[in-house]
């Protein structure tokens, strides 16, 4: 396995888009029945979403019909969305595997080697049930706002690739930048885990905001280009 | 609208799906936050739909990559499968509403003629929150075991279109034939009202089985046709 | 005690306040912390309800603002028409107690003459504690769609003043009658207990429908008008 | 919008009464189906409210009845109280929304500018949908003893307007004091960000006590008249 | 053992306590971990119970403070009469314990001659664990309204000694009389079962109350005496 | 396959073993994570079995410690008894399968020929994930009390094996002869579904009883036999 | 009122019975619908509970019957223990609610004076509905391991009348001497407030044990003892 | 009693399977119906567990199959596993107790000597309910990740037998390492208490890992034998 990703929201189906599209080998492990994360409920459950031009390309590439709302923003149907997204991924090689946990890495020495998983299923009905593991060259944890993987590795390391070394506190910021602070916060965290999606936002300290799926899907291309240059 | 459909499961996406393809204009209310239903799931978790030749065609009319297994069955990536087949919807002009329950029915006369709608969150929430209702030409039952809607308007009208007026008993059958069974069974059971996938075994005393998508997607483009007979 | 309402709903407000206003002792038994039922949603959350003319002037002698939107059709704020009829009923000189539960009906010969209450905190905290009973002359079900009061004389008395002396089933019947058929249905099921509301179309057998207000504050001053004939 | 309000309860209808009053555009957002809060109970669920002289003022001009019960204490019926503050905010003109939670704030610069807000019948059903924005030149945060408002802004900007520019803890205190606090405590704790009702005691470490109705009450007329400075 | 008895609540102690005092052995069963049923709660959570003058020496005799309140009624301590009772029953030779639940009886040809036992805590857990069984000559239902192991019996005999042979429906009559009935009620409904308090109401189609405690005294009271005419 | 077993408690793995020794190929699904049912908490917790001489060599054959209690009644370690019972079992060559559910049956023409399984993580999580189906020459319901399968297939064919055509009703009988009927009830309920353990009395209508575990060792014995003289 | 006391357990009902035996008035407020707290279970639910030689006497002074089990240890039954404790302490004078809460206590100065308290029903059905407050000369706090009253006032005033000023932690001890320390530990730890049964241990940092009945009897009696030299 | 052990899994089972063959009065205590922990389902639910060379001989010594994997690995059936170790614990002379839990422990000057225990059905029932203890020259807590034992003596005595004397925090290492040092880690964390299976892991800060079962079962058997050599 080239890349394990964590999540199956919009940055991890991006991400595995554009690692599939390059030749990689990619798996990326969705604790739900579903792939698509918050973004089948739009903003406040009306099934559209709103980006800008910078991210509208990514839409387009998959066919997802986009409106031009003015002043730089798009509009699209959410549901639309989230299946072409999903497709594109597997149709460019991607594996994607649905009510799938991922509990713990595989760390050697000081790298992220791969995940340990189980069934959701198990999880939820609290069964005493013990995991596998998997490995992979690059892991990428597009876990959302929680960055699960990252707390993880945080808690056993001690050190993240972070200003602190720690996860930040969330900061004061005008809302405008959140988008932007997305993709910058999209960084290898450790070595072997890129962090993606608004868990980027999290480990940074960006603040938690509405939907922005525009910051999302460039944080999923940027969490391939990064990986891609390594590999 | 012309055609208003209960549940977003594969019948009713393929439903959706024929219907939107042939002009109709199509409105499908998903009570989940994903489309899909059962079809996420695969076989006991495993990620794989497995159909027969004579649904094949369904599954390769909107891309889904097929695999032959021999002895007349093919099977898909149900992840891919429920993707494309919403997306396929959508780009033919379906308008798909995602956490929206279908409460009731409207009746006129002798005819349903549209459905009585919440948001899903409302009822799980147990708000005590009044629905509103919309009206539609034709409607179909695809909410899957449970029929739903086929058994509100028989707990109102006392009858249905079928043998002893009643729903039926469930019936000792051989397994092999519950996907022939579902694709029959897919029926105006109402003036206006079809039903269509598991539901419309439920209604006619069919055998529940495993998975049968073939035996789904078929009903659901059924009971398109159906429909499209009477438009 | 003249009157014992259960449910503060907006049947069982407009009642109270038409009763009082005639200068009956009137007190209304609410289960909730607050008044107002289904009221507060609107349709579908959205805090708007829709009235026709002839449930207009009830909203207009409260001071509620009420827009004409043409068709014979009148909206108003749901919030604002929960709290002014509310308070109508207590500036008439009804007594409204939230956090109460009616738990039974007290029977003398073949008469219901009070109500069985209990506080609804030991009901939901599920501690067996016994109620106590309070008279009235005549009470009112204004519970809903469940028609509790009603179901529990039913129960007891083996028949109720309804074509088959039973609980009806919903019948099938079009939407637009439903508002007409619970004003027709508010009656006098049983010797001292009259049904308004939704219950009365729930006791008779008319459909379930979505936000018919209109027909509930018609058939509580109908219910009002029944009790002062015969007060 | 001039002013966003967080919470239904006493102070933040009385806010929204005497900013609209004035003649600012007011929208109040409150969690459950109704409004009200914890004026509904009374005292240990009798409904009845007691006040002093200094808030019976704000009883009666929206008139709301009023019992001398002698020493300078006044009652009211909790249920009226609730209906009269509600409806006459309304008539005012503020605009009342129910079921709305108020997730998080926009800040831009070092200013509270907004609110970040979702259906709470998504809360509850904890469905994963994002929220949207709303923009208002002055916040009040009306949340109760919990000042959830106050909390998010403390965690994201690092400082309040407060003796140690953090939540205070509670002090110990005459009980008869905590009345005259909440009063005092109603400050603008942060640019754009005014807190009133249990909240300001919470805030700034007075003690929680049992029913202070009439500090509520007061407490939202000064949060207005604080803002009506600055507008 | 001579008689065991299901329920501690008044009816049940207080048959404990006669019988013990006659020189049984008795043995009693509560389900919860504390005794005296609805007998804590008073009416309405006010812990005071009302008697009339044919009850009143069942609580004298075991030195329960009884206050005059006219009319031939009775006032005294809810708590203080639970526990007196209680240890009045210990005192004369009862067997009581707690946190054991009646799950099933003992039938040798047609009668009734012991009790299948299980801790409560067991069933509250869910844990699959079997009950264990002991004899004894007489058994008295006090289990209250639910009437359990009446309708056990009822169920694996097929026919009790009511005037249909069934459990009664309930029937409509005076609130006044229900006292009465509890103890007319009070009978040997199946050879080696004796029903007390207020299951002897729901066994045979007397209307449920609000506390009528001097009834259960009194019902306790006869199926002790009834069972001493036998043994 | 030649015989599935549904359920892993007594009767089941005595069945197993039975089968398994006698050379047949045998597999057990049992829902839980531990095999053993309800015979790991003994009577009320304490972990001891009780059975009589009859049933005695069963648990000698695997080596259990029998102790001897005099009057033909013979205990045993309740734990010492399932890992036992379980082990001979695998050791004769059955496969169990642990946090299996047996969902439906598999009819072929008027026989059971299998099972429609899925994991039991699966039900409890209340995932929509659909099972699959698996074959047997015999197929044995050992679930216990409620012998699920056997309602299942009641429900679809109309008629079983028994006096009546369907499932009996409780019937009054003696205690001690509990332990006999189970023995006898062991039947073949159906063409190709053997009813074994506390179902066999389920679906007889013998009562329920405390443990009586020599008579659920027997019964899987007896369905054994029954089996192998087919087979 | 001289005394309110928060837990009616044994130490509470014990402190009750001698404060109103030296003829003071006391009100004890219980949480749950009986009294007698953890004393009910005995130990490990068999329903008996071992003293010491030195608190024998106070269950002998309430006609408790005692039995020697040697080595001056003696063994009473739970359920008697419990119901003539509380029927003691009201026969003496004292005046106990159930059901009732104290959610807070009344700060004076530097003195506890009364309680803030409501009705646990509203606490468990989680209703918005406030307190009211009762003033006492002095309060015990035996609301037992949890020390809730003891825990209000030390984040309210800062610091406590203990070692550190504040809670200590759980210190290493010799089983034995829990009992003995529990009674040491029985004092004002603020001026107004007494300390008493476990409680007394978890402010003091003394071990949670096992059952120990006596100490908790015994400290009960030191509370009273000390209160009344204050008064 | 010799040696007194928490927790039924592997680890404990075979440290009581070791103890008892050395001639130790052993007690093991299990929480759960049924003793086997996480080896029920093997990984992910897929009943197999896999050995490496120095610890099948552990597995062998009780006659369960092992399979040669290659590379120094064996798998064994998980379920096979579970009862073969239990029964040679119990063939060996260990009392095993399942459905009780270790409360607390008994502490004699600095040393551990015995559990406090109750039924488990009394804490998930959430009872009040007093334990009772039990004393042991000896005491393994087993109870896996949570090292319960050790956290409540930890939390007592201050210091434990770590490098820190406290718990370490969980460190950065290489997967394959885990087994090893779950061995290693193995210790007398506190006079009196022995730490094995995953807990010591837990107290040591080693990686949480996947199924490690060789490393449990080597972990049982060393603290049977750093226990032989004390006693």
């Amino acid at each position: 396995m080239d890349v394990a990703i964590a999540g199956g929201g919009p940055a991890g189906l991006t991400a595995a888009k554009y690692l599939s599209t390059a030749g990689k080998k990619v798996v990326l492990f969705e604790r739900k029945l579903s792939v698509g994360g918050g973004m089948w409920g739009g903003g406040m459950a009306f099934p559209v979403i709103v980006v800008r031009n910078d991210s509208k390309h990514i839409l387009e590439e998959v066919q997802i019909s986009v409106k031009d709302e003015g002043n730089g923003y798009y509009s699209a149907d959410s549901i639309e969305a989230v299946t072409k997204l999903c497709s594109s991924a597997i149709d460019a090689g991607a594996r994607v595997f649905n009510m799938i946990s991922v509990e713990d890495v595989l760390l050697k020495g000081k790298k992220v080697n791969g995940f340990v998983i189980n069934w959701s299923a198990i999880e939820i009905a609290k069964l005493h049930v013990d995991p596998i593991s998997i490995r992979a060259n690059y892991c990428i944890d597009a876990t959302g706002h929680v960055a699960e993987i990252c707390n993880i590795v945080r808690r056993k390391v001690g050190s993240l690739n972070t200003p602190s070394g720690d996860l930040e506190k969330e900061r004061s910021m005008c809302a405008e930048m959140g988008e932007r602070t997305v993709v910058e916060n999209t960084k290898e965290v450790y070595p072997g885990l890129v962090v993606a999606g608004m868990g980027a936002n999290a480990v940074y300290g960006a603040p938690r905001m509405g939907p922005i799926f525009g910051g999302m899907l460039l944080s999923g291309k940027r969490a391939a280009e990064l990986i891609l240059k390594k590999l």
